[in-house]
């Protein structure tokens, strides 16, 4: 995040996010707060936003709809610092609701919202940067279709004289294309002293946060207004939006990656994570798709349709095609993991290969080792989880099953087809295999008797 | 499908199908008509929006140059409703194809195109239904680039006054955007009673359905019309335009299944088919390819860089990275399908696994059973497929072979590696390995060999 | 490449690529010219562009600050073609780095640019078509946002009266929309001479290339234009540049194997090389990565997730979903790869069957043999590669492991799970295989004895 305005330290700022909506139009058992963008909850990345911002506390409002929204906002602010709205009457109501929660800090406080994904702390900062000069600020955007949004009736020295509601404005207010994005900051104490006055006279019966503008107005007071993009503020109430905003989070991802020196053939296709990191100099072919927790070191190539989670990938490594990465891989320098190969949990030491059709999960590959193709590593026991350690220089043949815990010493042999349950010596050829049988002609009787069955069928 | 007004059932229909274009742009050994878009062919849209409308009869005009045109429609209306047109004369001269065959028909009917893959019997119902109370209905559009498009002329009140040809019409005649799209419904007396009259006095020499609007007019008769989006009416004759139709019919339908709750990361990477159903509440990640007769049921969620088809997917299992279900795999609920797995006409058992690099071919998966990695059903013996049964709780060793027929009991353990042929008792161990063997340092004199053996080849 | 002019034959060409940029803002360890669009470095693009114009001299300018793009160029044009330009000092300073090359050169010369991977012999073919009858021309192009380009005062018979560097412009001459691609055609005697005239006395002190002209000018030449589109002749200086190329060059070309008849359900997500061959009536899936020297035969069956390189796939094979066709994978007619099963160096034989989870390396597979699944060619041991044989009709049992170098005989049958290190006489049967063994109640009572060690470690 770079920041062109620095906020004044001596201030105290807390975020007061609302997540109690029930997002029936999501249609998802989930909760629409705990749907992902980038791969991070709309959640998290609103708590993000508030700690990025510098906040000193951040309050979450839930319903008491979804257990599992309140479980997940309790993990990342505490339990004093989640309040519950209940029964749901607007915004202002749930506002209020950290009334209680806040009753000692003293400080700015800004209203964000858990179902905006994109509204992060770069988007958020003008707010409060703009809160140290002036009493309250709303954050506007231009919309390209102002439809039914809440007109921000400004001067051009940004102060907001009213928001006005669509079904109430008049054919010139109509006309303003800027508008209420609902985010608004200013101090505490104010704060919920104007809350304290909001009525529900309206159509809907509800407490409106909106409201507060029109209150402070009255006190005399002159609330001003930045702006953000429509883009940034929006929020999801679909599938179809949390869809929209994943892609836009996406192409700009792959934008900042293009920038940064990332080579791909078509970035369109390829998906990132909140926290993904690609050094300068890495190749990502078409299709490959990154989840959580992957670091990809410099001249790494991954190839098409590989798949990495929680994974590390060292300098010069080539990953894929078809790679399953999973949490716990971490590739040394010039490693090579190839086609249908999954690793989990294992440490591959510089210059190691498993090319073709294997299973590395729990243990350790030394450097410069060879995985046969078709090589798994047995790790489950149906109870426990087991590993394979397995020296630098070693050659698994083709095909083999290892069954751990079990170590293979360093430049070791395995013969092809081999089921290894001891430890192997370092230097040694190891194998378990039966001895080859034939039976001339049996084959071509086989056929025979084959043949006459299928054709006595038909 | 949902339909805002409905038909006198009084009344009987039939629709006349052309299919016996050419469609030699398309330089493909496959009959234009037989190619797919969501996976099913044109040819059998024409004729599912057909008994979609209602329609006692439906006849399919084919040409003589693809008998396999001619042997898809057979299947679907029988050897009485499919007419061979030969030579190809024209539109008009397709449509009396079918004179004989529906000599005996008494009701309305509407000539439809085997090559408008868009063309559903939504698109085509306010035809029939124009078609209650007026003698001839023809459907037109607005096209965004009118070109070489019929023209319709037309009053206010829908009234069809003429349809002129591009290349006969003058200025302006041609600033018309209102264009024909070649679908037309009457009373089938009437419709073969103008055909009867059409001329080939033009430059191909050909008969054009077309004409019966004039020849309708010239009896004083008042043809209508009604409109359909140009979209809807496409015809395609090149693999771009075949192209196009896809990825129309693509967007729908995840604008659909969006809207119906279903959590896709990226809809515009995920294929579906004509007849795929997704529950609510389902999650799907980037790049997953539904062919026909795929059922997701709620809660399941289907990783990056799957392949389904025939399969069902039960609630809450979970399917992928690269995993592969084939017709036949039923898979119960909590189900964990995972990378590089492929499931093909086996029944899985509730909370069962298979997570690895493994062939689940014909047979039977018990529930909370444990397929290890690598694991191979050998269902074929060159001739016949044989099942493989595997009993509840039933853990199967990794990189194993079972050999159908056979039967593994519940609850028991297959060793790693085995080659199992013969029945395993319940909770049985059974296991088919050879002892493993060391020679020490053999694997470094091999080496030492081998290198100086490399060395001298260069 | 379809030609419509044709030039004249006793003429001599000689183009003079620019390779020497730096290219920081690609931020890659790669020098800029070694990047690929469609497979082939922008270099060898160039290089192939002069080449296809029928250039009997090609000199590559490059820098000397990275060797390998000066490497890349000598094995295409030969030492003495490859001229250092040090220190870059303008594109004028690049060219007359050619000069002592070009000395004994008698004929046209063109400059070209090794960033523009777009700059086919189609887009320069005009370029010399008119310099046969003019002595000076320069490939303009209309762009959409002239901003920085060099402007061309031209008048309507494609007279070139002088090109405006944007900041020396004059507001008439920054609406001037016909902006100069840098490439420029003339007889070699006078474009050195008018370059010995070049100065440098600029803002940063370059000798630029532009300036010919000017200088042709005054010695009363005219040098004339000739267009091409701005994306042809658009170069490449950061990831996201070279990320929309690519796109760029997709695009045409999906359109021009969807109009020779190659269908395609989502041509978007097909990648294609530059060398790449697909018949008419060929069908490819989704998510389909064609990489070098891939050559694909009539009514063959590309399946979603498939990746080819260096492959041959012939008349109706199938190939995929998941299969990897590597170099020297040489497919016959009707022959099926499946899901997970990777080809590389084998000759697979007519209608031979592969379907499952496979590593076939090095060796051949005769007509109808069916390959089990999980079956792996162990082709490496460590040091040599060795081939496997397989002959005509075989079949080989699931999970098996052959040891190269190895034959099997045609009509062989291999058990299941077998691992097979000698020959294989035909029509027998061979196996390797450990007795199957059970002890009853043992898994039972293991469960018990696990669980109650789970248990404790809660």
């Amino acid at each position: 995040m770079s920041r062109d305005m620095s906020l004044d330290s001596t201030i105290k700022r807390a975020a007061v996010i609302l997540a109690a909506g029930q997002g029936t139009r999501m249609k998802s058992p989930l909760p629409k707060v705990l749907h992902k963008v980038g791969g991070r909850t709309m959640l998290d990345r609103a708590i993000d936003a508030a700690f990025d911002l510098g906040c000193d506390r951040v309050v979450v409002v839930v319903g008491n709809h979804s257990p599992s929204v309140g479980i997940a906002a309790r993990a990342r602010v505490g339990d004093q610092n989640v309040v519950v709205q209940d029964p749901p009457l607007g915004t202002g109501h749930a506002v209020l609701a950290a009334r209680d929660a806040l009753a000692d800090f003293d400080g700015q406080v800004i209203v964000t919202y858990a179902d905006c994904p994109l509204m992060s702390a770069e988007v958020l900062l003008p707010v409060f940067d703009m809160a140290q000069t002036t009493e309250m600020v709303v954050l506007g955007f231009e919309a390209a279709d102002p439809g039914a949004y809440g007109r921000l009736v400004i001067s051009q020295n940004h102060n907001l004289y009213a928001i006005v509601e669509a079904k109430e404005a008049n054919k010139e207010q109509l006309a303003i294309t800027a508008c209420n994005s609902g985010v608004l900051a200013c101090d505490r104490a104010l704060l919920f002293s104007l809350l304290a006055e909001v009525a529900n006279d309206n159509a809907k019966g509800e407490y409106y946060l909106t409201d507060v503008v029109a209150l402070a107005r009255k006190r005399d007071l002159m609330p001003q207004v930045t702006f953000a993009s429509e883009q940034d503020v929006g929020g999801v109430n679909a599938q179809g939006e949390l869809a929209m905003m994943e892609a836009v989070w996406q192409t700009r991802t792959r934008q900042a990656f293009l920038r940064d020196g990332v080579t791909m053939t078509a970035p369109d296709t390829v998906w990132f994570s909140w926290d993904t990191r690609i050094a300068a100099g890495v190749t990502i072919e078409p299709n490959v798709v990154f989840g959580d927790g992957v670091t990809v070191e410099t001249g790494a190539v991954i190839r098409a349709f590989s798949h990495l989670e929680g994974a590390v990938v060292g300098e010069g490594a080539f990953v894929g095609p078809y790679a399953r990465l999973r949490p716990g891989a971490v590739l040394g320098k010039d490693v090579h993991i190839g086609n249908f190969v999954e690793v989990k949990n294992v440490t591959v030491g510089e210059g190691a290969k498993a090319n073709h059709l294997a299973y590395l999960g729990d243990g350790a590959v030394g450097a410069r080792a060879n995985i046969g193709a078709g090589t798994i590593f047995c790790n489950y026991d149906g109870f426990f989880k087991h590993k394979t350690i397995i020296g630098d220089g070693a050659f698994i043949g083709s095909n083999s099953s290892l069954v751990a815990p079990v170590t293979i010493g360093a430049g070791a042999l395995i013969g092809s087809g081999s089921v290894i349950t001891e430890d192997v010596s370092a230097d040694a050829l190891a194998f378990a295999r039966s001895r080859q049988a034939e039976k001339l002609g049996w084959a071509a009787n086989f056929r025979a008797v084959k043949s006459a069955e299928k054709a006595s069928k038909k």
